[in-house]
């Protein structure tokens, strides 16, 4: 197996060239830390990566969750990995120190993040759940509940989850089912059937708490019906001791990759016997559950990253070092072989990789930067940064996701018969990365929620401050010698980006909203290569002022890397743009006229 | 497990309507087949699919080859379904009645082999492999070969195989350096090992005959120094009793898919008492080799093209049937949930997988015809045909392969968490598809050969050929009304090609052929996608006419599903084609002229 799975370098490159995290620290709610400080967290989650996580990642792979008498059992390593997580103070990084957490910049923990889950994905999947539900019971839920909660989860002894998916209802949550009926103990009884449930149970934790959407009984249909319920897997009782909550898993599911972290089918309340607690309103459970959701959907995206990332770095030490062929045109059959890192298709293949990889750090990375911004501006700066993460949520799930599949396919191909092996790991990360444009919204809906919600939505505001903010980088990047070109294309992308969405809005009246929609993956696919593209420009700036500077010699390849790389989006992958330009320009509604008896036969 | 694999209907349209396949019965050669027994043969592959192959689709993943005391072990099934394929006349379809085949046209094969393929790949490929075997022995080898060789291994009792990769070699075949020794005893002694030997060794029959490439002891470096070997695994001894021949198997592959066959290291003549048999001409092995390689790269895209089938038939079944969500825009959350093949979103995701199986499908037959009219033309008009099936057979094998990989996803996508799950089959069509862009030549290697041979070869002859078939094709198409728009974007994209084409090559003299090949897999890229859009044409031509006649009711949705996949191929996929035509127009020599040590850090 590579050694080597994600390059610190570019992560601080990112972290303290491209943005300025730093900065962050002179805000009093980052005032306890400083680049010192940051360096030592990165440090000591390479170090866990690298000791614990990455040795663990094919065996986890191979010996998959089993459910035996009821209980989910998962690698006896998860125990001692959630242990690890909560007491280094990983599960806790983001929080606030009042709640024992390490009040970290997101944008340092979206770093330590890609270096765990490029490590090992799965592994660090049992974690993020739990600080994604113990963050949704910090902002909505009851004293009494968060006493009782957040230190066991934070601990790393009990396990969170997400339960929002039902077997009926799949990604059209209003058709939920769940029921909870109100006692007058202060709890209400569940009843209903959960499915796609991550981490859902297993033996690794002493317990698990699920934050679970489900009716009131008698709420109105529809979305507007759904409340936000704490369940316990065990529930304390009166003298602190945990018994069983009826919550039961019906099946464990096999899936072909992401194996080393279980996806359940649970039933709540087969006995009447289900106790779960109100958290935040009732009947806004969609509403708070979207905290998580959306965090939940950047994570996904962050993951892919960290796949692609590991999958990139084995591809790129076995181009390296396998000696195979000669130049094109080289006529001696009997020099020597080169490595195959000479050949020029194997360059773009990786070029590929590097930029699809280093492309997400970014975006995501801005993502988490803005959500620091919330933090530390001033209140009348806040709607924007929250409009900007709302617009490129979408982008930050999907562009790594989709990308990803492609991204580890390529790895496979650097290594010919031998990626398609599991001798190496590439065919894993392959297997591990198609979950991401599945869960947490699939990229269907992603587009939707892009175009028919965040683009629409107070008037194109979002889409108006992304233009600025792209628009503003632009102007800095002219500025800087070399890069008028790239400076440019984006313009022009820019400027496509405005004429497709303003064509597509225009089909709102013209055409209804169902024509408007159709095509929105793909307006989603377009807008994430111009996402992109905006941060390749970000980072070939800085590459470029800095060899315009005096670097370290040591410093050149990665410069001169970043710079390529940058080239290489511009070049290739920019001008996927034109295809979709043309279609989505081009409305023919035929998906949305054509009978569906024409897929007969 | 869905119930439907291919469509019967399709291949039938392919066969009769689009190609004229009864009009090869004029033919001496074919004189003895009518359409009654084409339509017969049909059946039977459908029921040996039906009944043998598709019910071990599953378990032949579940229970994948290993190695047991020097002897590969395979599912119990394939030695049944060894004899089937050989008393079935499968193997010997498309051999001389002479050699007791069934001298069926090759457009009619490639119908059966879709078929069969689609049931169960992995299962077919054994076959598949010994009829290639046995064809290059029938084209190449001494009589006495012939005879001892032939009938064993079309009766399916022997195995047949291509050994030519080696460990140090991969893809750069100049470098294998298995040898043979002559002797004065009519054989050569082998010494040497092979990797990725699909079907190298296996207990589901009685022998395996290695078609191998290996040096002559002292022959000239290179390509130029490589003979082609007929070499047992037991040879027959004086009294014709099979004896060990010194092959032994150092290990089978732990594979991600395609693992109802072995892939294995061969270790030939470690006690020095491997004996081989020249086939064809000394050191015009990798000549002879072609014939099998070319079949074989049509064969990988026959089989890529196959599993996008069995994966679209099983997310389309998953669509008709699962209900969730409601048409966009509708407000009503009582009213009940609509299957998911009415969102636009779903249809373009199987139109998507349709336009990709039945082009490719178009493609694949259309090759096999061009094949069949090299026995049924005059002489002077094979070298047409011969470069016309050069040219193309690139594009045959990448085309599927590569967007089987994306075909296959949006299978998985259309499916959602159960996708990606072992109850559903679409996870194990990824898996399985993953291989074609790898064996029989990458698709780095298929863009080579393309644009670095096949189109440069004969002053472009080749090229100007497809040009003035698919110009032919647009002529015919733009008769028929309805079709003047698509027949316009076809010569579009036929221009584009010749300009992007007359680029490339000027670039040979003006910047050397490193730079001319450096996109050549992008070249490929482009070249396979207006293949399948010329093949789209053909067939929206005979379904518009067909509906401009007196269709049969019942034929009504399957030609009006064909207008609008065609339709579908030309508004979303032939677009793509820009991009890509920005690209190899842009020759900035990225990947050639960068230094590899940027990739450091």
């Amino acid at each position: 197996m590579a050694g080597k799975f994600v390059s610190m370098r570019n992560l601080k490159f990112l972290l303290y060239e491209v943005f300025d995290t730093v900065a962050l620290t002179r805000n009093p709610y980052y005032s306890q830390h400083n680049q010192k400080s940051f360096d030592l967290v990165l440090d000591a989650s390479m170090k866990l990566a690298q000791k614990m996580l990455f040795p663990l990642f094919e065996e986890m792979d191979r010996k998959a969750p089993y459910l035996e008498d009821g209980q989910v059992k998962v690698h006896p390593a998860v125990r001692a990995i959630m242990k690890e997580f909560g007491e280094g103070g990983w599960i806790g990084a983001t929080f606030p120190e009042a709640w024992d957490g390490e009040q970290l910049p997101g944008i340092l923990h979206c770093a330590c993040q890609l270096i765990k889950s490029s490590a090992n994905y799965s592994a660090g999947v049992y974690a993020g759940l739990t600080a994604g539900a113990a963050r949704l019971i910090h902002s909505f839920a009851a004293e009494h509940l968060k006493t009782t909660y957040l230190p066991n989860m934070m601990a790393g002894k009990w396990q969170g989850t997400m339960a929002l998916t039902e077997p009926q209802a799949g990604s059209s949550l209003s058709d939920i089912t769940t029921t909870a009926y109100p006692t007058d103990k202060g709890h209400y009884l569940l009843k209903g059937q959960k499915v796609f449930i991550s981490a859902g149970d297993h033996d690794g934790v002493d317990n698990v708490v699920h934050m679970l959407l489900a009716r009131i009984d008698g709420a109105p249909q529809g979305v507007k019906g759904i409340s936000l319920f704490l369940v316990p897997k065990k529930r304390p009782d009166e003298k602190g001791r945990l018994v069983p909550n009826d919550v039961s898993v019906s099946q464990v599911f096999h899936k072909m990759g992401y194996r080393g972290a279980p996806i359940t089918e649970l039933s709540f309340g087969d006995k009447d016997d289900c106790r779960g607690f109100l958290v935040g309103e009732p009947n806004r459970g969609l509403m708070h559950m979207f905290q998580m959701m959306n965090e939940a959907r950047i994570g996904v995206g962050l993951g892919a990253a960290a796949i692609a990332s590991a999958a990139y770095y084995a591809a790129l030490e076995y181009c390296q070092t396998r000696p195979q062929g000669r130049k094109v045109g080289a006529k001696d059959p009997s020099a020597p072989q080169i490595p195959i890192i000479e050949h020029a298709d194997v360059r773009r293949m990786l070029l590929f990789q590097r930029a699809v990889v280093e492309g997400s750090e970014g975006l995501l990375m801005q993502c988490a930067l803005y959500e620091d911004f919330l933090r530390t501006t001033p209140p009348e700066e806040h709607l924007k940064y929250e409009l900007l993460l709302e617009l490129l949520t979408p982008m930050a799930k999907s562009y790594p996701s989709e990308m990803g599949i492609l991204s580890t396919s390529q790895a496979i191909q650097c290594l010919g018969g031998y990626g398609y092996c599991e001798d190496f790991p590439v065919e894993q990360h392959f297997r591990d990365c198609r979950i991401h444009p599945i869960h947490e919204g699939t990229t269907g809906i992603q587009g939707m929620d892009l175009l028919g919600r965040k683009v629409v939505m107070k008037e194109g505001r979002a889409l108006a401050l992304f233009l600025e903010e792209a628009r503003n980088n632009i102007a800095e990047a002219r500025s800087v010698a070399g890069l008028e070109a790239l400076s440019q294309k984006l313009e022009e992308a820019l400027q496509t980006l405005e004429q497709v969405t303003g064509h597509l809005v225009g089909l709102i009246g013209k055409r209804g909203v169902e024509i408007f929609l159709a095509d929105a993956t793909l307006y989603l696919e377009m807008f994430g290569i111009i996402a992109v593209a905006w941060q390749w420009l970000l980072q070939a700036a800085v590459a470029q002022k800095a060899l315009q500077g005096k670097p370290k010699t040591t410093d050149l390849p990665f410069y001169r890397g970043k710079l390529v790389t940058a080239r290489y989006f511009f070049a290739y992958e920019l001008p996927k743009i034109k295809g979709l330009y043309q279609r989505l320009t081009d409305t023919d509604a035929l998906t949305v006229e054509m009978d569906s008896s024409y897929f007969n036969d």
